[in-house]
């Protein structure tokens, strides 16, 4: 026996269970997304690195993304994030697009990054945005859409939530501290350093970054004041129009939710799982220009993008993955034996004609071992039509749920089976 | 302006209208698939180049994939074809998984071709296969899948057709003319070059081969003979099963379809557009061994599968792409002005619990400007609350499709727009 060549490590294979969450997560997503108005759009999946170095740098990119020469020598990479596609997209037919546009997605995408828990190398994304506006009730919206989401795939406030911040607010509050404007994307990035480090270590980091022990004080209580969101008229308005949009309970200001790109703006958000992993679900926040890198005329918006990886450990964790259905179709045909092939296949398209899934036995076999397949793969009804079936015009169907079997005319089988579907369905 | 760095050769982007399409296509894939009973799978999009070197020899790969080092030297492709990841796939649990498997995916692949019309190097494929059989009526049953598609986007047997032929029955009707066993494969490549040289060309080409005078006489004749397939007890059972299964106005015998793979050892089928172009749309066929390059125990199938970008060219050639709905919902609520800018947020939320889809305009703007934006993104109701509603505790909804309007109380509002849809899908 020859040796089976192993999967590329960080990739996933998608057997029917898996693929099944993929899809129903991709299914919500849709309906989640489209309930708000939104669009699906798609870029390519390799993108030339010149495309993200404008962002990033070439070297960040070559380290973080696949990245490899094409025939032509030219650096292509796979995707890694789908940001700079949409800002290329968008700023090629910015004259003709009706703006706002709200633009939402699912896809593949590749990080280089060590494989762990909650993190591969081939994911999927699910990136949504507003594009072409700044009030605060779009910053609203989206992480409406977020708590939405969160809803649809039953996560309650108990179990996830939003926390939400601004980076104007942010800029003054440090601005207050005197932290002079050169220093303040430094002590950004120290602020979003602050749960990853020992509090220690996290203290002397400050005081090497050039803050006094007074700012460092005064930092400290800013980032536990949970009322200084009033101080921005961004987050009051922000916040209302939460209010109105009904799912307000998701989400809570926290100063210190920063971001790491510098490509945000305005209001910033995080979706973290509330138990004590915290893990991140998904992030987002407000820009003011997404067209900056490639050109085009000054486009503000807000967005958020979420894995696949991590919702779908936060969904386990909390027993929210819907049960799997092996069986796609609810009917399987049976096969009696070689002389009685054809009418089976006839019954199975007359089914299929009347809007039911079949699955038809591929061969003549013994009825115990199509029974036994009946039963592997879910099915709920089983047809037969053996010689006494056949001389009379009839078929027996055997309702492995109900433990009831009934023979008919061949004519009244298909709506036999939707008459019991659809008890199933109104019960 | 910076310059907008363009995408890869050969790669698409998709804005709403053009993701619509494929969404589309997605969608009838599914419902066909299911309605057989097929469960939906996926493999990694990265493989080692290993997996497909076993099949075609790594030259082979790296002329046609994109191929590119891991950073621990390995060589990774872009996947090109699905049928090794689904043949590790299958092979490795092949003691758990219940046989007969009735399997299919949508998803990316990538091949280093020439960009033309039709081919793209980023395309997408639908993959189906009914594996760990060998009756001819699965081979049936996945040509009658593939006549299922066709009449499920609207196109006819005038349209669009599917040869079948069987290898083992040209095999044996070229011992029959006395080809040697060992000068088969080559013919069987000679007779699948056929539509692609000039008659001169081909016949010189065949004697260069080895053909006798005789043999080539004996061969043309073979490949016009209509009736050959009646020689073929499995043809004769595949027809016979293609007729119960409703769909055999799509199938046709035809002697000089051979598909290049060897993997494919039984029945063979192409589909093509039957105008002048002749357009291949999909092919596939019947194999002895899915798991051979991979180790595990001799697996037989039938499977086929469909690009995306062939299948498009068809359909609009043929004006079957269904028209584009710009609008993913059906509703805007307009924002009247700064100080009336909560109520629309609630009502638009009040509306979406109610089961509609609704677009918010995200700021206060002109009446005029936001029924612009109602025009161009295609909504069909315009909900506005100004002054005089606000203060009665109405809406005032604008019908733009029967260019009606009514003001009704606020509570009245989603259910009078329900109704109204509700007729729209009754018409």
């Amino acid at each position: 026996m020859k040796t089976i060549i192993q999967t590329v490590k960080g990739t996933r294979e998608f057997y029917p269970p898996e693929m099944a969450i993929r899809s129903w997560l991709y299914s919500v997503i849709r309906k989640v997304s489209e309930s708000f108005g939104y669009q699906e759009y798609d870029g390519p999946f390799l993108e030339k690195i010149d495309l993200y170095a404008a962002k990033s740098g070439e070297e960040l990119v070559k380290e973080q993304a696949f990245v490899f020469p094409d025939r032509g020598g030219e650096l292509i990479a796979l995707r890694p994030e789908l940001t700079p596609s949409l800002a290329r997209m968008v700023a090629q037919r910015q004259g003709e697009l009706a703006f706002p546009l709200r633009w939402w997605s699912f896809g593949p995408f590749w990080r280089y990054e060590r494989p762990q828990k909650g993190r591969t190398r081939e994911f999927f994304q699910w990136n949504i945005d507003l594009i072409g506006t700044s009030s605060p009730e779009c910053d609203a919206e989206l992480v409406t859409i977020c708590a939405a989401f969160f809803q649809a795939v039953g996560l309650t406030t108990e179990q996830v939530g939003i926390q939400v911040n601004n980076r104007r607010l942010m800029d003054s509050a440090l601005a207050n501290l005197g932290i002079p404007t050169d220093l303040r994307p430094a002590v950004f990035k120290f602020i979003d350093r602050r749960d990853k480090m020992r509090p220690v270590d996290w203290d002397a980091f400050g005081l090497e970054l050039g803050l006094s022990p007074n700012q460092m004080e005064g930092l400290k209580a800013l980032l536990e004041d949970t009322e200084l969101w009033k101080q921005s008229d961004e987050l009051v308005r922000f916040f209302e129009a939460m209010d109105a949009m009904g799912l307000s309970a998701y989400a809570h200001f926290d100063a210190s939710i920063i971001r790491g790109l510098e490509y945000y703006t305005g209001t910033v958000f995080e979706a973290r799982e509330l138990s004590q992993e915290g893990r991140a679900i998904l992030g987002g926040g407000h820009y003011d220009n997404l067209v900056a890198d490639v050109g085009g005329d000054p486009l503000p918006g807000v967005g958020f993008a979420m894995g696949d990886v991590m919702i779908q450990i936060v969904l386990e964790q909390y027993g929210l993955i819907p049960p799997y259905q092996s069986a796609t179709a609810p009917v399987l045909v049976t096969i009696f034996d070689e002389t009685r092939q054809i009418l089976p296949i006839r019954l199975a398209s007359a089914f299929r004609s009347a809007g039911l899934g079949v699955i038809l036995y591929p061969e003549p076999a013994k009825l115990p071992k199509q029974f036994k397949y009946a039963d592997r793969i879910g099915v709920r009804f089983v047809v037969i039509v053996g010689p006494d079936e056949e001389l009379a015009g009839q078929v027996t169907i055997k309702d492995l749920m109900l433990r009831e079997q009934a023979t008919i005319p061949q004519g009244e089988a298909a709506g036999w089976i939707k008459g019991r579907l659809a008890q199933a369905h109104s019960l």
